[in-house]
């Protein structure tokens, strides 16, 4: 991952390129055009299929809907037809921006993460996600060509839907929901995948486990990177004076910011989960240990001198009294098993049988 | 627990569902109506029977609880009869909401957690408890049938009792201060069993102990998720100006917080005694592998250098003069002995035995 | 300790009940009526014999000192004669109480905990404290019957005393000037302990030091509690504003937070310390089992392969030419020896001996 | 290098002296003079030969860019030729200097650390860069003859470029963002040094890992020291009212402010990652010694009784009646086996094989 | 150290009485008596000898040091020539005062430490300075006779320095300035030891160095608490707006400040490098122990059972048929040699070998 990472490094500041890594064939423009009464979804070409509604007075809402950031002149000409600062057009595309919120004079600007977790392979997926927000017109920059917002077009089929009657802010919005929705979705998977972990772990210790555990604190890091600047983001976004936000629509942001507020509660919560873990993990291969070395010392505290003594009695000396006594074998293999006996109760005493 | 968690992902904002796990049969709605002199305990069946005093002069007092959440219609009917916003009647019936605190015009609405230990499954259980105050209106909302607030109930009966005497918001006060209590229970049973393994555990180390500190180290964090931000929750609430709040209460709500401040400072020296507990854990078994690393040591020192020298008298070499000699044997068991003696002797200044 | 700590659970707020574990037979009453020029010292049994000064003109100053917290009724009484709120009443005898400090329009109110260290059984003990500092008058509680400003009543007897000569804020100050001296003595003797296992842990791990370390983090932990919110307390005393502290004691207030600040950095390196020091015992003790096993290592590496030649010729084929060799033992011999130097050197250069 | 750190001690505050052990052969100065039309880049020997425009109206903006800073006497008169006081040249030269913002009534000056990591001898290497910024002046000075900044003076040769454009508060900005995407690029090798050890550690853990993991925690170390401080720097002159920044810069500078943050989140996020790899290694090592433990004891378990049972038929008694027995080699031998295969399985059941 | 730290403990606050524990024969007094032009210094014997220049308007500068804090009287009564309040009286001569900066109206009154580190002791060594600056007076407190300041005298020697030329509070500055540099000085010695531990380590492990390493935490501890407040007094002093601190002096005041965070951010280095280094030696200890297992169980694998096949051989059976085969010792012997090269090749597979 890290090798194409910094290809903008060395580069003009503002200089507009896709800084990530994923295969993208080309960029899909969707135009969705609303009102609560009439709703109208086309796929265009180019910015110059784009028809904006210039009355600002009618509540026809303007939708446009890029996937795939690859196609760097699409994006810069439909977003200098939204008169966007080139500055800003480099963080659209630069998939290594945090997320953060900025408000200008005509609009606000928002940039977020969709995560998703593969159980599989334990890894996080980032996809970078540019919001443009103006007077009702909304503008999004998926990284790739798969509808992160899928589920709020579906209910915005839906003629009563809040969506519908409520404008672009709230379209907005429910978009930042939908993702932060997901975001539940990845940390419950992640917590499941630790969980798993955790329910196995006192039976048997696997030697891939280390590395699985290292492996998600290293997710951690990737989650927390992308989560962490978004209780900021939307507590600027809920405390925000834009005129492009409409009162109605702000007690939905103040939930979406406890909302939020609970994701990082849950990202902390995880580290510790973790490190608590690993530090199982070393409490029960120590334990272990533990109760293999005592099996060890066990045979051999037992049998290590039986065998010395058996020993003796097998050097050739020709004088050894005791091997001429007609029942010497009787009497030693009796003091042997009184030897065992005694040892095994010295043991037993010591909890160790 | 992972499984059922977000039910609610990929709703629209606002839906009213309700987000826990427990099998609940019936709502049951207890509305009790009472002034310093009279009190009056119904249960209803539905928001029809409910019949509030109109009347914002009278003292009479009205307290409405729900227990059950699982009906939502209820619920919803309820909460609208009272103006209660969408949302808060999503926050509500979602047990994933954190303790929050929210001043509207026409009142307070809070949220918080009930929560008890049990000590044999080391096991935190929570309940979502919603809480509505209005001008001498009080409406609380339990997820479980089982009342929380048996209590002040008790105490309500008593006709001379401040719970009688102050309000809707003494009463509320009341409740949560019912609550907090109960959070002392929960952390005295919690740090009681924190002190139990403590106390057996440098006689004896259990392979479930190691389970069990994980387990409390886990349990922890759930006890911490729900009890962290009702520091802020509190505290929002003593400083508030809403109306509904009387001057002379909010002694009472400082108090509480006091208190408040006082079970979040349990929850940290908790978080330090378990690591501390784990570490005397890992101490303990290391210092006994020591111990028996030390036994197996000394048998194999003195016995392996022993039976080497009874091994090479039993070898069947022609001609090995020592095997000769009449007193051979004697002298090879006094030479045994010796090393023996010294092997010992320098055991004991190395302080092994 | 944890089983009687929450009896208050379940009763109404401001429900005055002792709840420290201290059996106490009796509360005492002194009082102590003092000028600059006259002092009297006097026991009373109850408030009806406690004559206040009413002339607040007069520079005639009364100190109250109860000692012994389980006589609810007396404290109560005298209590509501100085026109202390209930819930003030509640925090005075519950013994839980965090230490705080508070300005109400007629004074101020203080809680604060006496503490001791017992070297012998490493454990900390606090007493509840708290002072009611009204213009011209101040209360004191203590827990037990023993008297914790018996220094600063010794001082007093001395006409020409700063104590004498200042006001009750001075007393005041000197009370808890007295008891912030004390921390200093259980500090440092909190720290000879901790010095004392430093000193004999590199020579010896005993099986209890790593119970004791563990004590002594515990008990830190009640330390900490009792002294971190200390420091907000003194700060809130030392920028009060309040009328019944004069300009010329405010510049030893400042001294003393000084003074506690002090006290709390001590707290947190203590805490280092412990951590280091139990990594300590682990590292000694690992370091050990390392030289054990290498001794294990050494003599079953030299005389394992040796005994196993030994074996060799032990065994009873009729024709293994090197028995019937003149020499074959001499030469076993040698080659045993040949193979032990051989060894030997190996390991010294390897610098296990 | 602790060595010659800190050749000052004991000098008069103010004294000019570079603390760096770079040899360094001569001070080269670079003078580039550019309108947004035209350039002139020269190198100049002393001060005596810069010609600097007067005229303030003019937008000739002159940038001069030193080389070497072992020469003090040119460092310090082109800094009095800019009358920078003589704390400042100081901090010029005294490469222990922490990055610095300040604002001076004629200028701002500034203090940052090139970075670079060699993979190879896993070090980081730091040079002092000072940055002074007069309206229409630029001076800026390098530790080494190695030009930091060569790509922005590559940009610069073209007209169109928005270095050209836009002034000398411009071009700093860009000399900054250039350092720090140099950042980007140590960070990242040194990411993939972690990752390199990462990818390995499971499968194997070579001693020099240790000291590797030990070096990298080091070098953070340095790292963190030279890009703490940066995040306040960059912010100090994000929000500078300096004169001499332009309005149009400032987006800019908040852009940089943005990208700092991120670099500093990562040298967070490196340090938990350091710390679970030490963790990683630690349980790589301690589960292999498991395994190496439990093979021993496996050899050991199974043999150890069947060479006392040889050993018993070994010994020499004179009546041992088994020896009798015409199949008594046999049975023993068929009592072994069996005794070999229960072993078999009672290890397969614990899971050891 | 702990035994006679709090002799004050139980007396009066305002106590004036030395809490060190050197020894320390006399006080002496030295007084330098300075304009830009001229310089006078004389060593008196008391307060009376000392004749202050009482015109404000001379630029005569008078600085007296007294060395050697145990003589209360000569301190006593030379704080009271000055008018120094009682308090800061004590606070001079109690070395167990924090660094602490505090403004009157007639000057100020800094405590700061000087520090050491001695290489071979592993161990701090702390002086207390107190420091009282009115208009043209400057008051200097060491705790021992041998001077912190010698450096300062030196360089005020020459007329032309600036301490000469710029009075009273920027000798004040230079004395600081001093004491820091020694805190570099100190820092380094710290550093190296440190590093001396960790280039050796890899390579071999000394018992020793456990405890080496643990004393250089303690002794970081004691680091720690002399200059963590010093940031903050740094500080204060450098916002001071006292009229006896000139403008002139500020900007080198602030250069100190820089200088001081610099300090503190190295001790915070130091906390990590050394837990780092505590874990590098478990590390290699617990690599080691590995490696000596590993080393003994292969010894083990491959010598028991063979010692076992020797051991069947060496029974006394009367009928073993191997034993009679003319070459069964030679075929045993291949056997043997079979097995002892199968599992040399499997040890080489798993790379034992």
């Amino acid at each position: 991952m890290a090798k194409n990472k910094r290809i903008k490094t060395g580069m003009a500041p503002g200089s507009i390129i896709y800084t990530g890594d994923k295969a993208i064939t080309d960029t899909m423009i969707h135009h969705l055009q609303f009102t609560s009464d009439s709703i109208k979804d086309s796929v265009v070409k180019n910015e110059k299929e784009i028809k904006i509604n210039k009355n600002s007075d009618s509540d026809l809402i303007d939708w446009i809907d890029l996937r795939g950031m690859q196609n760097i002149e699409v994006i810069s000409s439909i977003s200098s037809l939204f008169k966007i600062h080139p500055l800003l057009q480099e963080s659209i595309v630069d998939v290594y921006q945090r997320p953060s919120f900025e408000e200008y004079e005509n609009g606000i600007f928002i940039i977020v993460k969709a995560l998703s977790f593969d159980k599989n392979t334990i890894s996080v997926s980032k996809e970078h996600v540019a919001i443009f927000l103006k007077h009702n017109v909304l503008l999004t920059f998926q990284e790739t060509p798969s509808d992160l917002f899928e589920s709020v077009r579906k209910r915005m089929s839906n003629t009563m839907s809040r969506v519908r009657q409520r404008g672009a802010d709230y379209l907005l919005f429910a978009l930042l929901d939908t993702l932060i929705d997901n975001y539940h979705i990845t940390l419950d998977r992640f917590e499941e995948t630790i969980e798993e972990i955790e329910d196995r772990i006192t039976e048997e210790q696997r030697s891939s486990d280390k590395a699985v555990i290292h492996k998600l604190k290293k997710e951690l890091v990737v989650l927390r990177k992308s989560i962490a600047p978004l209780r900021e983001v939307i507590s600027k976004f809920s405390k925000s004076e834009s005129e492009v936000i409409k009162n109605t629509t702000q007690i939905f942001i103040r939930n979406l910011y406890e909302n939020t507020v609970q994701i990082t509660d849950s990202i902390d919560s995880y580290r510790d989960m973790l490190t608590s873990l690993q530090d199982l993990f070393i409490a029960e291969v120590s334990f272990k240990m533990n109760k293999v070395m005592q099996l060890l010392t066990l045979i051999s505290v037992i049998f290590i001198p039986l065998t010395f003594l058996a020993g003796i009695y097998g050097m050739n000396f020709e004088y050894i009294p005791e091997l001429q006594y007609r029942y010497g074998y009787f009497v030693l293999l009796g003091v042997m098993l009184a030897i065992f006996i005694m040892l095994l109760i010295l043991f037993r005493k010591k909890k160790w049988l």
